[in-house]
């Protein structure tokens, strides 16, 4: 109990409170491939994070073949870091678009939330590992 | 040739002018992880890349068992970055533990570069990704 509620604090600090969030994914190659993207448009705890993300890309492909995924966020001032382990869900239905879409989208996607190339990504998490002060603590979430 | 010079112009600004990279690698049950790093201890070229790190971590643990890795580089403010795909050879030889070791390592590790918790990490890269102005560009390496 004592470690899930410091995952919620490091959540809070990190999830919401960094601009940035790093994404990796596998490539058909099986190599892993990292990128940077804005803070996540949702999330419901740590359980269920989603993303909105333009499509096609290479991570999006990634993920249609291999759901495995990782999202990484980092104070590097303070030295934490949070490490999600999951399945990343790409979607292309109305709703799960709709979910993400937040005003100002339309900048990028004139069509609006329903444009082909706007998508949403559900990432369900299975595993976090805090990283703080030297040392790795893993907390299970199934 | 002009990709490549783009290449090593962008090498120089953000594998030399940013303090941290970024290291994936694939765990055990193949699932990508991601781990911030200080930025590396030495380079040639985009070839080959040296880093310093403690022994054992996890991505340590994962490059034995798995060679394949990416390393990326990020300038959030400017919107660029690279990404590096390869094999990173964990090693614990003098040589190369001398290689990467420099003075005020010892804060960290009291024994010196012969310290068994002491591991270079040699990063042969194969292909480069250049992102910047909402476009992508791939130079092989090999």
């Amino acid at each position: 109990m004592e470690k899930r509620n410091r995952l919620e604090e490091l959540a809070a600090e990190l999830i919401d409170g960094q601009n940035l969030s790093f994404i990796g994914s596998v490539d058909e190659d099986g190599y892993p491939t990292i990128r940077a993207m804005l803070r996540p448009r949702l999330r419901d705890g740590v359980e269920t994070i989603w993303f909105s993300t333009n499509n096609p890309t290479d991570k999006v492909r990634h993920f249609q073949c291999n759901a495995k995924a990782c999202v990484y966020f980092c104070d590097s001032l303070r030295f934490r870091s949070l490490l999600l382990k999951g399945e990343m869900a790409v979607r292309t239905d109305p709703e799960a678009k709709g979910l993400v879409w937040r005003e100002g989208d339309e900048m990028y996607y004139p069509g609006g939330a329903d444009s082909e190339d706007y998508v949403a990504l559900r990432f369900r998490v299975h595993s976090a590992e805090i990283y703080g002060n030297f040392a790795k603590e893993v907390v299970p979430l199934d």
